[in-house]
């Protein structure tokens, strides 16, 4: 149906999701399209180059509906690197802590980067002339219809004005210097970098600049941090913590919790991603269960929206070789410790520290 | 020699360092002036409203030196509500996992709230025809000279200019709808809201715009986090992460470790900070070390810049009480666990939930 790797994680087949392993995302900054995660809420649809559309409307002087090749031929075309991350990456590490029903064990693979290339949004909303109000919201819809919503309706999410107007926020058609791969989104779909990856809606046909966040059920109800105690079955618009930037996270791609690796020197390596407008400052890896630290070497990132990779060489000797690493950014901001301390009944934004313990040969 | 209340924590008298208790705080949202914690690195200069001048110069277009009068005249008055705190607030939690040596041991009470009142920083930005440069930075200099600093020097600081520029950061004269006392940098001081204490220069005499970060030791060599291996006699300026903003922070004020309470309802209370430009969302409060959680109930706090307070009721039974609290922002970006986990040499920011066990008879 689409390019795929055979050694992707399937989570489900209809609708598709799926996450590469941690070592193939460890092999570069760049994820490649085969490999780059899917999260899906309904049927991948299938729509052409030539009979994509995009209706805009809303709060603006002039509502307009785009085809591609307008989109392409008045807009410089901009290009972004941004790793995009799931909401529910790592949530495996919740479910250890305690059951979440009814959602997918995502490991450490809901996190891909590509570089995305497109229209910038803001340059849009000036060409329709959306409204200049601080307060405005700009929401985006898919065709793709979810089953999963209350009611069933097509997947669509906002985000604020500030960011929408940003330089960084794409309506893009390009991925990785290929066009837009269905499965990813194409003919075009909105990438904003820095938040969780449910606001960047793909196959999008409609942008609205709107008052208020959209009531559409994946921003109003799904994709929110409940309390620890809240029934998510009984929760409804409105209940938790909506989400948009996404905090402060690193994690090791290179090894999996139980590896055996042989003695001597051991290179293990990983990212960490900023969260929304802030960059890396420090990796810290520990061998003795967070005491004492060791600091990783930092790769220069693709820019501020890609993630931040990280190394660092150890000597192991026969033995478990258990590790930690913690990550902070240039406001000295950390992680929490430990899955428990930000568990919440959906599973969101697992950013504790990253522990695996690897047996050494 | 200045009004303080009889009963605050004093670390130092030379320079003069102290704290109210945090049942002081616990009393109202905003903390009297004589309560209002002092966190000095020289000796308190003593200058008439009539004497004090400002020297504004540096990447500006028309230098000036004003006087009181000519702030006033000139410049519309704001008011802003913020919570100032100091990056060695709840250090002593730190120094109980690891001995900080030379630093003192503050405690839950190195965290303030006033209501500023006086010039915007911006408005006299764009007096003096300061250039229109993303990058520069603005430098604060005070009268009072630091034997601490290497060499010893006034001290100073300095903050990006796009914060400079934002509409919260005064050229304060007034605390609390009287004239700014001279223990809190009367005549007049810098009030930058949402950054560390250290940010917001008392008794300012020069504002200067620069390319880039100053070299006042302040800002180039104190203040900033350091790796936890790291030796601080030997850092040297740029090392380390540098602070500007505030984390997410969160504290009980009512209460403190070890105290008695009667068996029956127990309401706890404290302030929650969201860090810059952030808002509190939630605040969590658990009696079984973080295992199960309830909400507190929130005050609506005094606009964006002020501590959000909190209490919750909770029913005490004979024995051990054992009370964690955690807050989330509305990024959902929550705590770490442990004092351990943001341990620094130097011992700044420590955000990590506040513990404490009472005894209920």
């Amino acid at each position: 149906m689409w390019d795929k790797r055979s050694d992707m994680i399937v989570h489900e087949q209809d609708p598709f999701n799926a996450e590469p392993t941690p070592q193939v995302l460890a092999e570069s900054d760049i994820t490649p399209v085969d490999a780059f995660y899917s999260r899906n809420h309904g049927p991948i649809p299938a729509i052409t180059a030539d009979d994509w559309r995009l209706d805009v409307s809303g709060r603006v002087e002039r509502p307009h509906v785009f085809n591609l090749d307008e989109i392409r031929q008045r807009f410089t075309t901009h290009a972004v690197t941004a790793t995009l991350q799931c909401a529910g990456n790592r949530r495996a590490g919740l479910i250890d802590v305690r059951p979440i029903p009814g959602e997918d064990p995502w490991g450490s693979g809901a996190v891909s980067t590509a570089e995305w290339r497109g229209a910038r949004l803001a340059d849009i909303l000036d060409a329709v002339g959306a409204e200049d109000d601080p307060d405005l919201h700009v929401a985006f819809t898919g065709p793709d219809v979810s089953e999963v919503a209350t009611p069933p309706q097509p997947y669509g999410s906002s985000i604020d004005i500030a960011k929408a107007r940003s330089g960084e926020v794409l309506l893009a058609w390009g991925m990785n210097c290929q066009p837009l791969p269905r499965i990813h989104g194409g003919p075009v779909r909105i990438v904003v970098p820095g938040y969780i990856g449910a606001r960047s809606v793909k196959w999008v046909t409609a942008i609205t600049v709107i008052d208020a966040p959209t009531d559409n059920y994946f921003q109003a109800s799904a994709y929110r941090i409940l309390a620890p105690d809240a029934d998510p079955g009984a929760a409804g618009p409105g209940d938790g913590i909506s989400l948009s930037t996404l905090p402060l996270n690193c994690d090791v791609l290179t090894h999996s919790d139980g590896d055996r690796v042989p003695a001597g020197p051991v290179t293990v390596g990983g990212y960490a991603q900023p969260g929304n407008g802030r960059r890396i400052e420090r990796v810290d890896v520990s061998t003795d269960g967070g005491t004492t630290w060791n600091q990783a070497e930092l790769d220069l990132p693709y820019g501020p929206w890609a993630w931040c990779r990280w190394t660092h060489t150890l000597c192991a000797r026969p033995g478990p070789l258990s590790l930690v690493i913690r990550a902070f950014d240039d406001t000295a901001t950390t992680q929490p410790e430990t899955p428990a301390a930000v568990w919440n009944p959906k599973g969101y934004l697992n950013n504790s520290w990253p522990r695996m313990t690897l047996h050494v040969t």
